[in-house]
Protein backbone atom coordinates (compact mmCIF):
# COMPACT_ATOMS: atom_id res chain seq x y z
CA UNK A 1 0.00 0.00 0.00
CA UNK A 2 2.74 2.65 0.49
CA UNK A 3 4.40 1.65 -2.37
CA UNK A 4 1.17 2.82 -4.79
CA UNK A 5 1.07 5.60 -2.51
CA UNK A 6 4.56 6.67 -2.91
CA UNK A 7 4.08 5.82 -6.80
CA UNK A 8 1.50 7.85 -6.75
CA UNK A 9 2.67 10.89 -5.31
CA UNK A 10 6.26 10.70 -7.51
CA UNK A 11 5.45 9.25 -10.88
CA UNK A 12 2.43 10.74 -11.48
CA UNK A 13 3.70 14.36 -11.08
CA UNK A 14 6.39 15.87 -13.17
CA UNK A 15 9.16 17.28 -10.86
CA UNK A 16 9.64 21.20 -11.65
CA UNK A 17 12.84 22.24 -13.31
CA UNK A 18 15.40 22.45 -11.07
CA UNK A 19 16.80 25.55 -11.46
CA UNK A 20 15.64 28.35 -9.05
CA UNK A 21 11.70 29.63 -9.71
CA UNK A 22 10.55 32.25 -8.03
CA UNK A 23 7.06 32.17 -6.99
CA UNK A 24 6.46 35.74 -7.75
CA UNK A 25 7.63 35.78 -10.98
CA UNK A 26 4.63 32.50 -11.77
CA UNK A 27 2.38 34.68 -9.93
CA UNK A 28 2.88 38.20 -10.67
CA UNK A 29 4.26 39.09 -7.21
CA UNK A 30 7.63 40.78 -6.65
CA UNK A 31 10.51 39.33 -6.98
CA UNK A 32 14.29 40.47 -7.27
CA UNK A 33 15.90 41.34 -3.70
CA UNK A 34 13.09 41.28 -1.72
CA UNK A 35 12.25 37.69 -2.98
CA UNK A 36 12.33 36.68 0.84
CA UNK A 37 11.40 39.40 2.51
CA UNK A 38 9.11 38.32 5.77
CA UNK A 39 10.69 34.80 5.73
CA UNK A 40 11.33 35.42 9.51
CA UNK A 41 11.45 31.75 10.23
CA UNK A 42 14.38 31.31 8.15
CA UNK A 43 16.19 34.26 8.45
CA UNK A 44 19.51 34.06 9.72
CA UNK A 45 21.26 35.97 12.67
CA UNK A 46 23.73 37.35 10.67
CA UNK A 47 26.93 37.78 12.67
CA UNK A 48 25.11 36.38 15.30
CA UNK A 49 27.26 32.68 16.29
CA UNK A 50 25.17 29.81 16.95
CA UNK A 51 22.15 31.33 16.12
CA UNK A 52 21.76 32.70 19.25
CA UNK A 53 21.80 36.72 18.48
CA UNK A 54 19.25 39.19 18.80
CA UNK A 55 17.62 37.67 15.52
CA UNK A 56 19.16 34.29 15.92
CA UNK A 57 17.44 31.08 15.18
CA UNK A 58 17.47 29.87 18.38
CA UNK A 59 15.80 33.30 19.96
CA UNK A 60 13.10 33.30 17.48
CA UNK A 61 12.72 29.83 18.82
CA UNK A 62 12.16 31.03 22.27
CA UNK A 63 9.71 33.78 21.06
CA UNK A 64 7.97 31.57 18.95
CA UNK A 65 4.47 30.43 19.47
CA UNK A 66 2.31 28.02 18.34
CA UNK A 67 -0.88 29.60 17.48
CA UNK A 68 -3.46 28.90 15.00
CA UNK A 69 -2.32 31.96 12.68
CA UNK A 70 -1.74 31.49 9.18
CA UNK A 71 2.87 31.48 9.45
CA UNK A 72 5.19 32.80 6.62
CA UNK A 73 4.93 29.19 5.15
CA UNK A 74 1.56 29.57 4.64
CA UNK A 75 2.27 32.45 2.97
CA UNK A 76 4.61 30.92 0.00
CA UNK A 77 2.12 28.28 0.11
CA UNK A 78 -0.43 30.65 -1.56
CA UNK A 79 1.74 32.26 -3.35
CA UNK A 80 1.39 35.86 -1.43
CA UNK A 81 5.11 35.50 -0.12
CA UNK A 82 7.69 34.78 -2.98
CA UNK A 83 9.96 32.10 -2.19
CA UNK A 84 12.89 30.30 -4.47
CA UNK A 85 10.88 27.17 -4.92
CA UNK A 86 12.94 24.30 -6.19
CA UNK A 87 10.05 21.50 -6.22
CA UNK A 88 6.52 21.11 -5.73
CA UNK A 89 3.46 18.70 -5.95
CA UNK A 90 -0.04 17.92 -4.98
CA UNK A 91 1.48 17.22 -0.67
CA UNK A 92 4.47 19.58 -0.67
CA UNK A 93 7.09 22.39 -1.79
CA UNK A 94 10.47 22.81 -1.21
CA UNK A 95 12.50 25.93 -1.24
CA UNK A 96 15.31 27.02 -0.34
CA UNK A 97 15.92 28.97 3.22
CA UNK A 98 16.72 32.87 3.19
CA UNK A 99 18.94 32.18 5.31
CA UNK A 100 21.13 29.26 4.75
CA UNK A 101 23.46 27.61 6.89
CA UNK A 102 25.42 25.79 4.16
CA UNK A 103 26.36 26.20 0.60
CA UNK A 104 22.84 23.81 -0.14
CA UNK A 105 20.27 24.55 2.47
CA UNK A 106 16.33 24.24 1.83
CA UNK A 107 13.23 22.73 3.36
CA UNK A 108 10.59 21.25 2.44
CA UNK A 109 6.84 21.60 3.94
CA UNK A 110 3.49 19.87 3.52
CA UNK A 111 0.97 21.97 1.86
CA UNK A 112 -1.46 20.84 5.09
CA UNK A 113 0.07 22.94 7.57
CA UNK A 114 1.21 20.38 10.59
CA UNK A 115 2.41 22.86 13.28
CA UNK A 116 4.99 20.61 14.53
CA UNK A 117 6.98 16.71 14.13
CA UNK A 118 5.55 16.42 18.11
CA UNK A 119 1.76 16.88 16.93
CA UNK A 120 1.93 14.54 13.58
CA UNK A 121 -0.46 11.08 13.88
CA UNK A 122 -0.05 7.85 12.75
CA UNK A 123 -2.18 8.98 9.80
CA UNK A 124 0.16 11.48 8.38
CA UNK A 125 2.96 8.81 8.44
CA UNK A 126 3.15 8.19 4.41
CA UNK A 127 3.02 12.06 4.25
CA UNK A 128 6.37 12.63 6.81
CA UNK A 129 7.77 10.01 4.59
CA UNK A 130 7.64 11.86 1.09
CA UNK A 131 8.58 14.80 2.68
CA UNK A 132 12.05 12.44 3.25
CA UNK A 133 11.81 11.25 -0.60
CA UNK A 134 11.28 14.65 -1.81
CA UNK A 135 14.24 15.85 0.39
CA UNK A 136 16.59 13.33 -0.99
CA UNK A 137 14.92 13.97 -4.68
CA UNK A 138 16.11 17.70 -4.18
CA UNK A 139 19.48 16.84 -2.69
CA UNK A 140 20.24 14.79 -5.79
CA UNK A 141 19.22 17.57 -7.79
CA UNK A 142 21.19 19.97 -6.10
CA UNK A 143 23.90 17.47 -6.85
CA UNK A 144 24.64 16.76 -2.86
CA UNK A 145 26.61 13.61 -3.94
CA UNK A 146 29.07 13.62 -0.98
CA UNK A 147 25.48 13.96 1.40
CA UNK A 148 24.15 15.90 3.23
CA UNK A 149 22.39 16.38 6.65
CA UNK A 150 18.29 16.65 7.33
CA UNK A 151 17.21 18.09 10.45
CA UNK A 152 13.58 18.53 12.22
CA UNK A 153 12.97 21.50 14.85
CA UNK A 154 10.78 20.60 17.75
CA UNK A 155 9.15 23.35 20.04
CA UNK A 156 11.46 25.56 21.85
CA UNK A 157 14.51 23.15 23.07
CA UNK A 158 14.50 22.03 19.07
CA UNK A 159 14.93 25.52 18.17
CA UNK A 160 11.47 25.62 15.92
CA UNK A 161 10.78 29.19 15.14
CA UNK A 162 7.89 28.75 12.42
CA UNK A 163 5.24 26.71 13.65
CA UNK A 164 4.37 24.91 10.08
CA UNK A 165 6.58 21.08 10.25
CA UNK A 166 9.17 21.92 7.96
CA UNK A 167 12.07 19.46 6.86
CA UNK A 168 15.85 21.22 6.69
CA UNK A 169 18.51 20.03 4.25
CA UNK A 170 21.75 20.98 4.68
CA UNK A 171 24.80 20.41 2.29
CA UNK A 172 27.63 21.53 0.39
CA UNK A 173 30.00 21.81 3.20
CA UNK A 174 31.27 18.82 6.06
CA UNK A 175 28.90 19.19 8.44
CA UNK A 176 30.13 19.10 12.28
CA UNK A 177 28.72 16.90 14.91
CA UNK A 178 26.68 17.69 17.64
CA UNK A 179 24.65 18.93 15.22
CA UNK A 180 23.84 22.03 17.68
CA UNK B 1 -4.02 3.79 2.75
CA UNK B 2 -1.63 5.41 5.08
CA UNK B 3 -3.61 5.51 8.05
CA UNK B 4 -4.18 2.39 7.61
CA UNK B 5 -0.78 0.92 7.16
CA UNK B 6 -0.11 3.33 10.50
CA UNK B 7 -2.68 2.25 12.53
CA UNK B 8 -1.96 -1.46 12.14
CA UNK B 9 1.50 -0.95 12.93
CA UNK B 10 0.85 1.44 16.02
CA UNK B 11 -2.34 0.33 17.26
CA UNK B 12 -2.01 -3.56 17.03
CA UNK B 13 1.29 -3.58 19.02
CA UNK B 14 2.01 -2.59 22.46
CA UNK B 15 5.15 -0.61 23.23
CA UNK B 16 7.05 -2.01 25.49
CA UNK B 17 7.49 -0.15 29.20
CA UNK B 18 9.66 2.66 28.77
CA UNK B 19 12.36 1.97 30.74
CA UNK B 20 15.41 0.74 30.07
CA UNK B 21 15.54 -2.28 28.40
CA UNK B 22 19.22 -4.41 27.67
CA UNK B 23 18.63 -6.36 24.66
CA UNK B 24 21.25 -8.53 26.89
CA UNK B 25 18.96 -9.56 29.70
CA UNK B 26 16.58 -10.77 27.44
CA UNK B 27 18.67 -12.59 25.06
CA UNK B 28 20.93 -14.15 27.96
CA UNK B 29 23.94 -11.88 26.36
CA UNK B 30 26.63 -9.57 28.70
CA UNK B 31 25.07 -6.69 30.06
CA UNK B 32 26.70 -4.37 32.73
CA UNK B 33 29.33 -1.56 31.04
CA UNK B 34 29.71 -3.73 28.52
CA UNK B 35 26.87 -3.06 27.02
CA UNK B 36 27.15 -0.71 24.21
CA UNK B 37 30.71 -2.10 23.69
CA UNK B 38 31.45 -1.77 19.91
CA UNK B 39 28.98 0.86 19.14
CA UNK B 40 31.41 2.75 17.12
CA UNK B 41 29.09 4.86 15.02
CA UNK B 42 27.67 6.54 18.22
CA UNK B 43 30.51 6.23 20.12
CA UNK B 44 31.04 9.86 20.99
CA UNK B 45 34.21 11.90 20.36
CA UNK B 46 34.97 12.62 24.14
CA UNK B 47 36.64 15.33 24.45
CA UNK B 48 37.13 16.30 20.87
CA UNK B 49 35.43 19.59 19.97
CA UNK B 50 32.48 18.86 17.39
CA UNK B 51 33.25 15.20 16.98
CA UNK B 52 35.72 16.08 15.08
CA UNK B 53 38.72 14.72 17.21
CA UNK B 54 40.65 11.42 16.63
CA UNK B 55 37.55 9.42 18.06
CA UNK B 56 34.85 12.11 16.77
CA UNK B 57 32.05 11.91 14.43
CA UNK B 58 33.58 13.60 12.06
CA UNK B 59 36.39 11.60 11.25
CA UNK B 60 34.42 8.63 11.86
CA UNK B 61 32.04 9.33 8.86
CA UNK B 62 35.05 10.06 6.66
CA UNK B 63 36.12 6.79 7.00
CA UNK B 64 33.09 4.88 6.75
CA UNK B 65 32.29 3.50 3.96
CA UNK B 66 29.15 2.02 2.61
CA UNK B 67 29.78 -1.56 2.54
CA UNK B 68 27.20 -4.56 1.95
CA UNK B 69 28.57 -5.96 5.40
CA UNK B 70 26.58 -6.04 8.03
CA UNK B 71 26.82 -2.94 10.65
CA UNK B 72 26.93 -2.24 14.35
CA UNK B 73 23.00 -1.76 14.01
CA UNK B 74 22.47 -4.97 12.26
CA UNK B 75 24.28 -6.76 15.30
CA UNK B 76 21.45 -4.86 17.82
CA UNK B 77 18.62 -5.75 15.64
CA UNK B 78 19.96 -9.44 15.82
CA UNK B 79 20.70 -9.48 19.47
CA UNK B 80 24.31 -9.96 19.80
CA UNK B 81 25.05 -6.34 20.21
CA UNK B 82 23.56 -4.91 23.93
CA UNK B 83 21.61 -1.77 23.32
CA UNK B 84 19.45 0.20 25.81
CA UNK B 85 16.13 -0.55 23.90
CA UNK B 86 13.48 2.05 24.59
CA UNK B 87 10.94 0.83 21.71
CA UNK B 88 10.41 -1.92 19.19
CA UNK B 89 7.93 -3.27 16.95
CA UNK B 90 8.10 -5.10 13.34
CA UNK B 91 9.10 -2.63 11.51
CA UNK B 92 11.68 -0.84 13.87
CA UNK B 93 13.69 -0.36 17.34
CA UNK B 94 14.59 2.53 18.85
CA UNK B 95 17.27 2.99 21.71
CA UNK B 96 19.63 5.22 23.58
CA UNK B 97 22.87 6.48 21.68
CA UNK B 98 26.09 5.23 23.03
CA UNK B 99 27.40 8.85 22.88
CA UNK B 100 24.41 11.18 23.81
CA UNK B 101 25.22 14.93 23.13
CA UNK B 102 22.10 16.05 24.86
CA UNK B 103 20.17 15.00 28.02
CA UNK B 104 18.20 12.83 25.92
CA UNK B 105 19.27 11.05 22.58
CA UNK B 106 18.68 8.22 21.37
CA UNK B 107 17.91 6.72 17.31
CA UNK B 108 15.71 5.08 15.42
CA UNK B 109 16.02 2.28 12.88
CA UNK B 110 14.40 0.59 10.75
CA UNK B 111 14.83 -3.70 10.65
CA UNK B 112 14.73 -3.44 7.24
CA UNK B 113 18.77 -2.19 6.57
CA UNK B 114 18.23 0.64 4.16
CA UNK B 115 22.00 1.79 3.92
CA UNK B 116 21.44 5.64 4.28
CA UNK B 117 18.28 8.16 3.42
CA UNK B 118 19.38 9.13 -0.20
CA UNK B 119 18.88 5.57 -1.14
CA UNK B 120 15.18 5.40 -0.14
CA UNK B 121 12.62 4.68 -2.55
CA UNK B 122 9.07 6.13 -3.05
CA UNK B 123 8.23 2.52 -1.62
CA UNK B 124 9.96 3.27 1.42
CA UNK B 125 7.83 6.38 2.28
CA UNK B 126 5.38 4.70 4.66
CA UNK B 127 8.23 3.35 6.30
CA UNK B 128 9.64 6.79 6.68
CA UNK B 129 7.19 8.13 7.99
CA UNK B 130 6.64 5.57 10.67
CA UNK B 131 10.14 5.79 11.85
CA UNK B 132 9.38 9.68 12.57
CA UNK B 133 6.25 8.95 14.12
CA UNK B 134 7.98 6.21 16.28
CA UNK B 135 10.26 9.08 17.14
CA UNK B 136 7.80 11.46 18.29
CA UNK B 137 6.31 8.81 20.46
CA UNK B 138 9.43 8.30 22.13
CA UNK B 139 10.24 11.45 22.77
CA UNK B 140 6.78 11.97 24.39
CA UNK B 141 7.66 9.27 26.80
CA UNK B 142 10.82 10.54 27.39
CA UNK B 143 9.39 13.55 28.75
CA UNK B 144 10.41 16.14 25.65
CA UNK B 145 7.61 18.67 26.27
CA UNK B 146 9.70 21.76 25.13
CA UNK B 147 10.94 20.13 22.19
CA UNK B 148 13.68 18.11 20.65
CA UNK B 149 15.61 17.70 17.42
CA UNK B 150 15.59 14.99 14.66
CA UNK B 151 18.44 14.84 12.72
CA UNK B 152 19.80 12.41 9.93
CA UNK B 153 23.17 12.09 8.66
CA UNK B 154 23.62 11.17 5.25
CA UNK B 155 27.61 10.74 3.69
CA UNK B 156 30.75 11.99 4.41
CA UNK B 157 29.22 15.62 4.19
CA UNK B 158 26.46 14.83 6.72
CA UNK B 159 28.64 13.05 9.35
CA UNK B 160 27.14 9.59 8.98
CA UNK B 161 29.37 6.79 10.08
CA UNK B 162 27.12 4.04 10.18
CA UNK B 163 25.47 2.72 7.18
CA UNK B 164 22.20 1.65 8.47
CA UNK B 165 19.63 4.64 8.10
CA UNK B 166 19.04 5.81 11.84
CA UNK B 167 17.27 8.69 13.30
CA UNK B 168 19.05 10.68 15.72
CA UNK B 169 16.88 12.31 18.34
CA UNK B 170 17.88 14.79 21.07
CA UNK B 171 16.73 17.07 23.70
CA UNK B 172 16.10 17.47 27.26
CA UNK B 173 18.65 20.77 26.62
CA UNK B 174 18.33 24.08 24.36
CA UNK B 175 19.53 22.82 20.78
CA UNK B 176 21.69 25.38 18.97
CA UNK B 177 21.64 26.88 15.30
CA UNK B 178 23.62 26.01 12.81
CA UNK B 179 22.73 22.07 13.24
CA UNK B 180 26.09 21.28 13.06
Amino acid sequence: MAAAVGRGAAAGRALLPWGWRRAAQARGGSGGGGAQRGLAGTRGGGGSVGGEGPEGEVDRARRAAETPAPTVFSRILDGSLPAKILYEDDQCVAFRDAAPQAPVHFLVIPRRPIPRISRAAESDAQLLGHLLVVATKVARAEGLSEGYRVVVNDGKDGAQSVYHLHFHVLGGRQMRWPPG
